[in-house]
C-alpha cells in the first residue's frame, strides 16, 4: 500500500545571519528518535530560514522600494484599498505578488528577500546533509505562492536539489494502452504543497521531511542531471498569460494608436 | 510532532455507471487492517471515478466538439504542431484546458466529461460514508490542472464536502506579532496534490486517504458552513488574468480601432 508521511522536525529555533542549516538540520532530525532522517527522505525548507541564514533580512524603511528592486518586470498590478498589489516577474523568473519581498516573521522595519540563488543553496544544503548523513536525501526550498484563477495560495518549489521536480508521464501509456498526452506532473510542488500542511505559517516550523518518494531523490551525477526548480518556471515563449489581462489590453489599444497614427492614450 | 500519512486504498477496480462509490470506498478500506478508516480521515476522490459512476462517458467522435460544448468562455488558446490547445472556463467556472474534458484512462473513442456538480457529488459520497462509518470524514473531489507562468501540472480541488478548502490566516498574527496580511491557504489543493504523490496518474489507485488533519473536518451544519470547492474559484472582479495577454491585446486594439471609427483587424 502506497504511503507518504510528511512530518516537522521539532525543535528549530529563530534563524540568524551565518547560521549553518545542516547543522540545524541535523540537530533537530537528531533530537528525537522518531524524526531521524532515513535515505530517500525529501527536506522540504521554508525560504524564510534560508533567507535568514543567507543574511537576506534587510532594513526597509519603505517596502514598496524594494519590491521594485526585486521585480524584473510587472505582469499585473491592482489597486484595492490597502494600496496596490503588484503581481511581479522576479530576478528568479517566478511570478509572484510582492516580488517574493516578505514582511511577515521579521522584526518591525525590516523586510525578508528571497535567496539570491534558491537552487543553488538547495544544492549546498544537500550536499552537506549527504556528507554527514552518509545516504542520500532530497532538498525543497519553498515559498507561498497565489495562483491565477483560484483563491488561495499554495506552497511551491523555488529551488531544489537531488530530487526530481517534474514527473514525465508523457508517451507512457494508461490502463487503456493510450497514450498519456499532456501529463508533466510538477511534484515538487505538490510536495511543497503537502510539506504546508504540516509546517504552517504562523508556528515555528520551517523544515518537513516527506518519506515515501525515494524514486525521486537521485545521487550526485544521476542520468537526466539536477535541473533544480528553475524547470518549473514556465519559459517567456511557452506563457501565454505574460501580462494581466488590462495590461495586456492596453498595449494592444496603445499599439492601434500608433499604426493609425494617432497619439497614445496616457493611462492612469 | 506533526505528521500526516497519505495512502492509497488498495483494489479498487475499474468503476462503471451507476457504480455506489460509498460501498466501493468502504470495501477497499476494510480489505486490509492498514486501511481502516479513522475519524478525521479526508478521503481524495479522482474526479474520473466520480465521472463514470454518474455516467459521464460519453461517445466522442470529435474530442474538440466536446470540448466547445463543455466551455463557457474561451481564456486563451495556443497553437502548436499537434492542434490546438484551448485553456477555457468551464461549466464549473474552473480555467483548464480542454474544459476538462479527458480522453485518458478512457476507451477508445470516448471521453470522459467532468461531474455535473462536483461539490453535490462529494456531499453526497461524505453523507453516505458518514452515515455507514459512524463517524465524520471529509471528501475531495480532484482534477488536474495546468497552472499559469509555471510548468507541469498539480491535482486540484474541484469538489468537496465537510472539510475546510480556504485556511484564512488573515488577521492573526506572526511570530513578531505583526498581523499576517495576505495569508488564506488553498488547503484542499495542497491535500489534492499530496494525494497525487500516492495515488499517480497511470496505476488504478484512484483513492487516497490523508489522515492528520483532523480540525480541517467538520460534521455537517457546522459554523461557518460547507462552502465547497467553488469558493477556490476566485470570482471574475478579482481575476486578472481573465483572458491570455494575446486574445486581452486583440481586444485592446479592436477596442482602439472603433474608438478612431476605423475598421476593426480580422485576425487568423
Amino acid at each position: 500500500m502506497r504511503t507518504i508521511t510528511v512530518f516537522v522536525l521539532p525543535g528549530i529555533s529563530e534563524i540568524t545571519p551565518g547560521a549553518d542549516l545542516v547543522s540545524v538540520i541535523l540537530d533537530a532530525a537528531a533530537s528525537t528518535p522518531d524524526a531521524a532522517l532515513r535515505p530517500g527522505d525529501i527536506l522540504v525548507v521554508t525560504s524564510k530560514i534560508v533567507s535568514k541564514a543567507e543574511g537576506r533580512q534587510v532594513a526597509a524603511e519603505d517596502r514598496e522600494q524594494c519590491i521594485t528592486e526585486e521585480t524584473v518586470r510587472v505582469v499585473a498590478s491592482k489597486v484595492h484599498s490597502g494600496g496596490v498589489t503588484r503581481i511581479v516577474e522576479n530576478k528568479l523568473g517566478i511570478v509572484a505578488a510582492a516580488a517574493g519581498v516578505d514582511n511577515s516573521n521579521t522584526p518591525a522595519g525590516t523586510v525578508l528577500l528571497l535567496p539570491v540563488d534558491p537552487d543553488a543553496s538547495a544544492r549546498a544544503l544537500c550536499a552537506g546533509l549527504r556528507r554527514k548523513l552518509g545516504f542520500d536525501v532530497g532538498v525543497l526550498i519553498t515559498d507561498t505562492l497565489g495562483r491565477a484563477w483560484r483563491d488561495g495560495q499554495t506552497d511551491a518549489a523555488i529551488g531544489a536539489a537531488g530530487v526530481d521536480v517534474l514527473l514525465d508521464l508523457r508517451g507512457t501509456s494508461d490502463a487503456f494502452g493510450q497514450e498519456m498526452k499532456a501529463t508533466l506532473t510538477a511534484v515538487a510542488d505538490e510536495i511543497a504543497g503537502a510539506a504546508d500542511l504540516v509546517k504552517g505559517k504562523t508556528s515555528q516550523c520551517p523544515v518537513a521531511v516527506l518519506r515515501g518518494l525515494p524514486d525521486l531523490v537521485h545521487p550526485e551525477g544521476y542520468f537526466g542531471g539536477d535541473r533544480g526548480a528553475r524547470a518549473l518556471v514556465r519559459p517567456p515563449a511557452h506563457d501565454l498569460f505574460r501580462l494581466g489581462s488590462a495590461e495586456a489590453w492596453r498595449e494592444g489599444y496603445a499599439a492601434a494608436c500608433r499604426d493609425a497614427g494617432l497619439p497614445e492614450p496616457l493611462w492612469d
